[in-house]
């Protein structure tokens, strides 16, 4: 492929200036989690904007009821519909994961740390240095190969680490004007660093929380105890029966939309590595503990799972107090998997939890929200170009996985453009997501660039 | 008898007197709770001795690690001991509650409110009210008969509300000083307003802090959910396992020294009044719940429970966090009933919950106060002396009840002192003891110490 040798020419040449702006970009503290954070948001946005003018792209700011959304496209204008090209959507998030806790990083998290191997900032791989990695790819490209044989958008939100919540009415207000071929993301990781991963499917999530009501306040325990149940002791035992000695969750119906792991997928994920001893060890866990039947792999993000993510009854302070608890709360959230629907599995828990609560207890229950899970094939003709492309430049396969956590703009992205999603893993585990000194790797910040480059391309070629 | 009619008229001269030196009594805001009414204890224990003093008694306070105890003696001195004479000791308590929520009160709490039925005030009839009769009785005995028929102390101590912690090495410095015949408290209530009440036994309490511990930090629940146990689930297993849907603890050898409830028992508190209609609006609880095959009564007094006073675990604000929590706690405590023993109670629950939770968990347990349960035989003598009296003086026999919350010196002063204990109830439920507007009614000040004067001495007479 002539382009690598290309992109690594242009590289050299531009490595100094490639970083400087990567360095500005990462001081925009940029945490859509705080609300002082605001103005940054906007300048970082102007920025970004800027940014992709400079390299030649058409712009716009799209207003959301949250955080701006900063679109960039090769095409002239947004509205340009190409039959000839096929057209990417590249989906980034410019907001990063608050930066605390601060006296845990080695250097300030908004003033970018460069050593030979590495940048450390917040946001370095989540996100910013991943898709940097694809707008210096355009910039490469645009300007060594003249015409793109694709027409290719940016689509770089500021509201990711708190969940999407503005950016749907967006998407479909713009529907006409980002529909694409194929919609590539860099926000997930790989879990051999510096060989880049294939992820082909994403757990969605559906939570509830389950309030059980005893009597009208918290009772002396010495005074009533005895004639009247306890809500704390109801919700134990009634939660208790979500899920089975071996794992299974008990609700009706649960499985019933699971797809089955195949064959194909099972022998994919087996081969990627593991250790239980390790796994134990990273956590801290007396032993390990999963569905049966199931290796690691599978169960952390194959199999949908419950988890009682908060528990709150009565006295919590220290020592004793003898009550009876008015009340208590659980929150539960679950993973699910294609092809379950989050508002049917809380539909199902809730009808579960309704039918086994104790009489002896008024229940509340209140779904928050949820994520349908993601899925694209792994033999997919996307994917099968991308393994080519990544084995030549890294000599290696990379891994395809599935991932257990929930990005829940991905589902939406791809059903409401109609378009599947290539998620690409770049960044590496030991490169500090949402933890103290992020950082992401020099060294895959310049492959990744030839990498993208090298894949658009091939996109458009034959064979 | 004799002493109604020199009592009554005693009282109609001294009446005034008599209020207006409660209203002093009730001034002082003793709140043992809370470090900064230090002071105040201190000078509430001073006017308590000096009132005393004043109706001629020997005086002594006694130095502990907390308030200050207040000791007065019909003796001479504290080490004189007779022969001839019956002691009694009077048990009460100059502490109070904390008054809060001070914008319920309709006056201040610690500005006494007199009506024309009752005296309003924090302590009124928790305890300050009920011990008070005592040294009102004592007083009128001592002017109108001249020598006592028996020896008396008053042990009035400051810490009754927070669980006495400074009183047991006090108890066991004196006891040479403090051995009797008799311990008369009345620090318990009558189920019916007017009539005095005669607790014979009560419920002791064991309590226990259960930690079960997951991994070494919260974990995102879908990087990690499917492959370790929830240290919430499997506490919720656990501690469902504790009590069957019968209202049975199902700890092995729970029941063990549970003494079973006599048939002239059961008679007992099938006289007492109770509606489980009325029972179920007050505490406003969709329906009563209780170990089959017994009475309210009975299981809110003579039988043993479990309750989860607190559960504590992962995230607990507003909306979701999908976390896997590193570890889940529950605060356990039992009402324990003669013969059971609090150490005893936490051993068996301890090796229970050992022997329960799964391996996927380490489990740390810490057991915190408990107390011993009391009983006195519903038929011994001091009981039925007691009966005629009461008979006699309110036309109707009092009520005779376990009450189902716990004193805890009252069986340390019983075992250290080796007497038995009347528990004498003369305030009412509506006298609202820990609860704003607290009050005890004039007629039962008036009454009860015409009761107390006529009860001491016919302890002293024949038949």
């Amino acid at each position: 492929m002539k382009e690598i040798q290309l992109a690594e020419q242009f590289l050299k040449e531009q490595w100094q200036c490639i970083i400087s702006d990567l360095v500005e970009y990462l001081k925009f503290p940029t945490v859509s989690a705080l609300e002082d954070y605001k103005e940054q948001m906007e300048r970082c946005a102007t920025w970004l904007e800027e940014h992709f003018q400079k390299i030649g792209l058409t712009t716009k700011i799209v207003r959301t009821k949250g955080n701006p959304l900063v679109l960039a496209t090769t095409r002239k204008d947004f509205s340009e519909v190409s039959k000839r090209k096929p057209h990417f959507l590249i989906y980034g998030h410019y907001d990063v994961q608050p930066p605390d806790p601060l006296d845990e990083w080695d250097h300030p998290p908004f003033e970018p740390h460069l050593t030979n191997k590495a940048i450390y900032a917040r946001g370095a791989s989540d996100n910013k240095g991943q898709h940097y990695i694809y707008i210096k790819a355009i910039e490469t490209s645009t300007k060594l190969m003249g015409e793109l044989p694709y027409d290719l958008t940016f689509f770089i939100e500021g509201e990711e680490e708190i969940g999407s919540p503005h950016l749907l009415p967006a998407i479909k207000r713009l529907v006409n004007q980002l529909r694409c071929d194929l919609i590539i993301a860099s926000d997930t990781s790989t879990p051999v660093p510096g060989l880049p991963a294939i992820t082909y499917a994403l757990r969605g999530v559906a939570s509830l929380e389950v309030v059980f009501y005893g009597s009208n306040r918290d009772l002396h325990s010495g005074i009533f105890g005895g004639c009247i149940d306890n809500p704390a002791m109801a919700l134990c035992k009634t939660i208790a029966k979500l899920r089975d000695e071996k794992g299974r969750i008990t609700i009706p119906g649960f499985y019933d939309n699971v797809r089955p792991i195949s064959s194909y997928e099972r022998a994919l994920l087996r081969k990627l590595p593991q250790s239980k001893a390790a796994l134990k060890k990273l956590l801290g866990v007396p032993r390990l503990f999963g569905e049966e039947g199931y290796s690691i792999w599978e169960q952390r993000s194959a199999r949908p799972t419950i988890e009682i993510n908060g528990l709150s009854s009565g006295y919590q302070g220290q020592g004793v107090k003898t009550i009876i608890p008015a009340k208590a709360i659980a929150k539960l959230s679950m993973r699910i998997v294609p092809d379950q629907k989050p508002d049917e599995i809380v539909k199902k828990t809730m009808k579960f939890i309704k039918n086994s609560a104790p009489k002896t207890v008024h229940v509340e229950m209140i779904p928050h929200h949820g994520a349908e899970p993601y899925y694209i094939d792994p033999q997919s003709p996307w994917i099968v170009k991308s393994i080519k492309v990544i084995e030549k430049l890294f000599t290696r396969k990379p891994c395809l996985l599935r991932e257990g956590g929930s990005i829940p703009i991905i589902p939406q992205l791809s059903k409401t453009l109609n378009a599947p999603v290539l998620l690409l893993g770049l960044a590496s585990p030991t490169d500090n997501a949402h933890s103290p000194n992020e950082k992401f790797d020099l060294l895959m910040l310049k492959r990744g660039i030839i990498l993208v480059t090298c894949l658009l391309a091939s996109f458009c070629s034959e064979g």
